[in-house]
C-alpha cells in the first residue's frame, strides 16, 4: 500500500470565498503514482470546507446568501462562542452544512468523477494563511 | 490491496425521491470479495446525496418538507444558479445538508453497520438517468 | 494491509449533548499499530453524529440552539416520524447537519490535524446506550 501527503495553503483575502482546487489535487494524484484508491480532502481549520460541487458562479453566490440566511455573521452577539473574542461563530456553524472533507475514488490513476463533480475549498473567516490536506492511499 | 468499482444506475420519475440502496451496495461488497477495507459510496451528480438513516417512510416525508422549508424550490428565480437555464438551483443546496457519499467499514466481509443504518440515494433533481458510484478497497 | 475496528459506547443522560472523543480515537489508532492510513469514526445509530470542530463551550452551545431552531424537538406531532411513537423525529434532521463520520488521514501514527481539530459524538435522543465504531485501515 502506498500513501502520499500534500498540504495546500491559502489566504482569502474576503471573509467568505470558494475556491476549486480540482487541479491541486490531481496534481497531488499524479505525485503519488496511485493508480487504484481512495483520496481524502480535508480543511484542517474549523471554520472552512472542502466540498464537491458544481463550478458556477452563480451557484457560488447562491450557497453564500443561504449560508447568511442559515447562520447569520452578525449581529456577532448572537453567538456565545464570540465571548471568546471571535467574531467566527457563524463560521463553524457555516461549515457543518457545507461539511469538513470529501473522499473521492482514484481509478486508473484519476479522481473517478461525475460529468459535473469539482472539488472547492469553503472559507468561511478568511484573512489568513489556512490549510486543506491531501492524503493519499492505494496502489 | 484489493479494489473495486461499480455504477449504479438511477431513474426517478418524480423530482424528488429516496431508495434504499443497501441491497446493491452488499451486491458489490459480495462480488469484490474483501473482508476488511472500505467502502465509498458517492452520489457522482451535485443535485443527489448518498446518506445513510432509517428505512421509515414518514422520516422520508419529513426530510422532503423540511428541506423544501431550508431550500424552497420556487420560486425558482430566487437562485442566480437558475439564470444558466436550470430549474434546479434548489437541488444544489439540498444535496449539501444531506452529503454527497458516505464511507462505511467493511468487518468480516459485511458492511459493518449498526442496527438501523440503512443507505439511501436521495434525488432532489429527477427524471434523468443519474449514477452512484461504489469503490472498495480493502482484502 | 493491516485493519483494526474497535467500538466506543456512550450513554448520555440528557436528550443532547457533544463529548470529545478525541483520547479514544488516539488509543484506537495506538493499539492499531497503523503509521500510514485513514480512519474511519462513525456514528453507529441513526439520532447522532460524529464530527470535527473546536473544544469550546459556548460553541457547543451555539450548535445546540442552531439545531433547534432549524429542526425543533417539539412539537413532536409536527413530524411524521413520530407516528411510530418515537418522539426523535428532530434528531434524524439534527444528525444530518451534523454529519454521520469523519475521516481523518493517519501520518507518522498519528492522527494528521489541523491545531484545532478535535473529533466529537454529538448525541440528540439520548438516555439509552449507543456506540461509535472506529475501523482503522493502513500499514
Amino acid at each position: 500500500m502506498k500513501s502520499y501527503r500534500k498540504e495546500l495553503w491559502f489566504n482569502i483575502p474576503k471573509r467568505r470565498g470558494f475556491i476549486n482546487i480540482t487541479p491541486q489535487v490531481e496534481g497531488a494524484l499524479h505525485d503519488s503514482g496511485v493508480r487504484e484508491g481512495l483520496v481524502l480532502v480535508n480543511a484542517m481549520h474549523i471554520t472552512a470546507s472542502v466540498f464537491i460541487n458544481d463550478d458556477e458562479s452563480g451557484l457560488h453566490q447562491d450557497y453564500d446568501r443561504w449560508l447568511e440566511e442559515l447562520a447569520p455573521h452578525a449581529p456577532v452577539s448572537k453567538y456565545l462562542h464570540n465571548r471568546t473574542g471571535e467574531d467566527n461563530g457563524d463560521a463553524h456553524l457555516k461549515r457543518q452544512i457545507m461539511g469538513r472533507e470529501v473522499v473521492v475514488a482514484i481509478t486508473e490513476g484519476k479522481l473517478d468523477f461525475g460529468p459535473w463533480e469539482q472539488i472547492f475549498y469553503g472559507e468561511f473567516d478568511g484573512g489568513r494563511r489556512k490549510r486543506v490536506l491531501v492524503k493519499i492511499i492505494g496502489e
